[in-house]
């Protein structure tokens, strides 16, 4: 059974840093972002080919709590879970803390149309609605 | 009297362009946080300033909503407006338009903390309650 | 007679300084990048109608030459210069220095190659070497 | 023995791709820094502890030839490789090529002052210089 959610680790760059020695709130959005990549590749399908075939995931909206700080270099460890936010829009929660010691960093969500390559809202193609369904309780 | 809101023209960068042809999400917070910046300097003393004083306004919570795509090259007009979010936060409302067309683009606001330089809460300065005392109304 | 260089004026966004207190390095390719936009346009022809009508400069070497500090909210003066590179290709080259003081901040240049949608060398269009031989001396 | 070159393999995000479909080319720049970061520690010290020894390596040269597209989702591979420039600035050259292809991406160099906190330069500490004579022949 495919997972809905994923769980990533990874290490702050220098140019995630700001002046205050803490990351720059923008790359929460990055971060999220890479999760959904990678979740969906976990799903069995990468986003990538979710575009070749001709379905987009424009956010409709972002947003982020800050929670604690993180420095360059620190090891993050990032969960993101999937889930349809009615019959048309999907919802990625995203929940980030420090690797070693747990202590919340940022969490957050996104909402998305799903549309053509247009633009245009469709219908979620079945292949995803077979995806969102195979679990029983989505939300993390 | 200071104006507790400023508005900024600007053009979308090659780099803020994915290969979805519109902005990318996260340049929306990086967009903020200069409407900030512009704010502040309108206000009578730059952020800058503020910082070299001791004040940090590290954000707590950011939120966006995404109205309508902007490709590059379009010129944007950024409305950003401060407020005391109760007596120990601020918050900053931003509406971003395309700028010849008046046609949204995104919206949102992000919260803040009032710290000193280690991150510790501190009571709002008074030139800064005295700033946003200005004004009658500061909602937008 | 169209300018074949452009000088702009900007200033530091918190988003472009690392916890060194100086501009993050990776930042100059992006201020040379939009050198360049606001350059074509002084020409005459925006680079977006450049793109519109089939043209494409990706970048095929970039050099940065780091030569001062510059902190959040500097005033930076961009001084950016085009002329071709042999028959085929463009090469721009940037100064940027401190707005007050004249001090260095860095320099560097970009060389382009002239290509259509899918990234075929073309020839420079008859637009792009009248607007490059309107000036007897290129080089600033 | 130390190794004074790294491998890593990663994937090109969303927010590194621009409207031309391949990588936006200041993104170079910030994974030749992510190298250096994971080649120092490789070589048994972090480059955050190099910085909490008071050791700065700023930026003074930076240098990038563009060789191939690379799209969303593409696995890298990039080799770092660091030795002495001189007896007072380390060089670190770079090469990234398509994983499972080996075509070329980009290559290029960086160049770096070795100074204090502050930015004064300063002899290359004991260790740095240990470490750098371990290998016989340090060009990759």
């Amino acid at each position: 059974m495919p997972q809905l959610h994923h769980v990533q680790v990874f290490r702050i760059r220098y140019s995630d840093v700001d002046q205050m020695g803490t990351y720059y709130n923008a790359r929460a959005l990055e971060w999220f972002e890479w999760g959904r990549t990678e979740l969906c590749r976990t799903l069995g399908k990468s986003y990538r080919q979710w575009e070749e075939e001709g379905v987009r995931l424009p956010v409709m909206t972002a947003h982020v709590d800050y929670q604690g700080r993180a420095q360059y270099d620190d090891e993050l460890r990032m969960t993101t879970t999937a889930r349809m936010d009615g019959r048309a829009k999907m919802r990625f929660d995203v929940e980030i803390v420090q690797s070693e010691t747990a202590a919340p960093v940022c969490r957050g969500h996104t909402i998305h149309a799903i549309t053509d390559r247009s633009g245009r809202p469709i219908r979620p193609p079945k292949w995803l609605l077979a995806l969102m369904e195979t679990s029983g309780n989505p939300t993390p």
